[in-house]
């Protein structure tokens, strides 16, 4: 049998676990093309609320009983897709569940020997080319810049400052509580550690001028950034975290101070990176190999206990990537 | 005697007269290096409302007592810079006055013969420039493109949307009044007219995918603008005249919606373009003389009406360019 986690009901404003079910279906066989996976670890990410609204976004919502999309790492079973054989180790978007279908073709194999194997799902997976395509591609770092990231010890952020070092800036990070605070510092190798639950954000970048902002939260800890933006700066959108459980997110800018700044405020979706994927992996692994990168994961224990990770990210209790082990 | 406007208050919001003075003070004469001109015609234009307030923004406030700053157009009266010889007509920074000394490297000299010689104050000066830069360099059209320019029968507004037009994109304009409408169908050559006090601009667009919006006045016509952006568009940021007489301007944009479309938006002001002016005069004065380029001018007589012209202005009376006629 498939144990699965599907959407019980749209979560209004912060989710609970009577959102999610837990169910049991018979484990179906491989069409032609197809892989069965037996799914090893699920990824929990920020961006898995959005699909959870109805509201049409950059991707269709969630129906009511589908299972929850995610990333998933696991093992092959079974296979009707020449490219794959049982036993391989592959990635994709497997969702919250023990056994998936997927059509060959949105499978990435991993690298023999990836160790872990869950790096497939953050530095070497989706949040590491976020970061990665983010940082380098839209905000486009200048050594001697001062780079402010937000949610600065998340999946995304713990990347995107260690990227943003790597190419001659000074990076501030901005994070929720000490610990987290001194991870930055620490572990992240962030210049200065703002922990946005005991400062002023604003207070705290005085005298900063930010040549570029990675925003992962929105909200008031981004007004505070955008008072300190320096002449020319970029402003990164890849999340606004803070705005996920709002009924209607509220306007936050205002779009006059791009012209006292000369400045360019860009969203981004790493899905319309897919084609240089391959590029950005090779560079990461590099840096993963190098000791350059660094990082850390918050693994919740059970396929079961997935929606609690989910809420506990969503409410920043996570110290690192947060995965779900299944089974 | 020179006849000068100066600021009397700070305008508490929307300026009144009362907020202007009209002195009489000696001429100077020109030091070594400089040149004193007599002004025949002076710009009117929203940004000169910034400089009122006491907030610093990308430049100074003007203190209360100083010549109301302003591009103008007069004829050198007296000169102790070799470049420049009575007789000849100059285009600076020369404010609402008779008479203006300025440094000659200052100073543009217009090209002989330009008819009128206001077109340096608009289409060959700085609107015209600011449009071209913005479109171009900012909004980077692509023939094909929907462009949407807000305060599209204004100054910079009327040549960025032809400039677009050029560069083989679809064009919406968006103005308040039906007189304004029709100029942008029938002069302009917008290939669609919204006329914002007589339509609800959300629904004027319905069915457009907006692929570069051109933004000249923020608020709520820009909300609704945002609404209708396609994926990959650019928005640029080049005025927000609506929020010009706010005390505090109130945000309008939720930048998520930027990570929805993979949107950029962007400021920019004129004078970081200013070792480029040349080329984009000689571009402009090209498509002028092929009569590519077409505008309009709204005169107030006589300076002492310039504070009218200038409310009138904020107003959306004007249909053109604004300027006065200084004595």
């Amino acid at each position: 049998m498939n144990r699965r986690v599907t959407l019980a009901a749209r979560p209004q404003g912060f989710p609970t676990e009577s959102d999610f079910a837990l169910d049991e279906v018979g484990v179906p066989g491989p069409g032609s093309g197809e892989v069965l996976v037996r799914v090893r670890y699920a990824s929990i990410d920020p961006y898995q609320r959005g699909r959870m609204s109805e509201a049409r976004s950059y991707a269709q919502p969630l129906e009511i009983g589908d299972v929850i999309t995610s990333q998933s790492v696991g093992e092959v079973v079974e296979s009707s897709d020449a490219r794959f054989t049982p036993g391989e180790l592959v990635v994709g978007q497997l969702g919250w569940q023990e056994y998936a279908l997927a059509r060959g073709g949105s499978l990435r194999r991993l690298p023999p020997g990836l160790e872990p194997p869950t790096l497939a799902l953050h530095v070497l997976g989706a949040t590491g080319l976020t970061a990665y395509f983010g940082l380098f591609d839209v905000g486009r770092p200048r050594a001697g810049d001062t780079v402010v990231v937000s949610g600065a010890a998340g999946a995304v952020g713990q990347i995107a400052g260690q990227l943003a070092k790597l190419a001659g800036c000074r990076i501030v990070g901005i994070a929720g509580g000490p610990e987290k605070a001194r991870d930055l510092t620490e572990l992240y190798r962030y210049d200065v550690a703002i922990d946005y639950k005991n400062e002023d954000v604003l207070e705290a970048l005085r005298g900063e001028h930010v040549d570029m902002y990675f925003d992962n939260v929105g909200g008031g800890i981004s007004q505070a950034v955008h008072r300190r933006l320096n002449i020319g700066a970029r402003v990164v959108i890849c999340g606004q975290v803070s705005q996920y459980n709002e009924p209607r997110p509220e306007p936050s800018f205002h779009p006059g101070l791009l012209i006292v700044f000369r400045a360019r405020m860009e969203g981004f979706l790493i899905n319309d990176y897919r084609h240089r994927f391959d590029e950005g992996v090779a560079r990461l692994a590099r840096w993963v190999a190098n000791g350059d990168l660094r990082w850390q994961e918050d693994v919740t224990d059970g396929l079961e206990n997935a929606p609690r990770g989910f809420i506990g990210m969503l409410n920043g209790a996570n110290r690192g990537k947060a995965l779900v082990k299944v089974g």
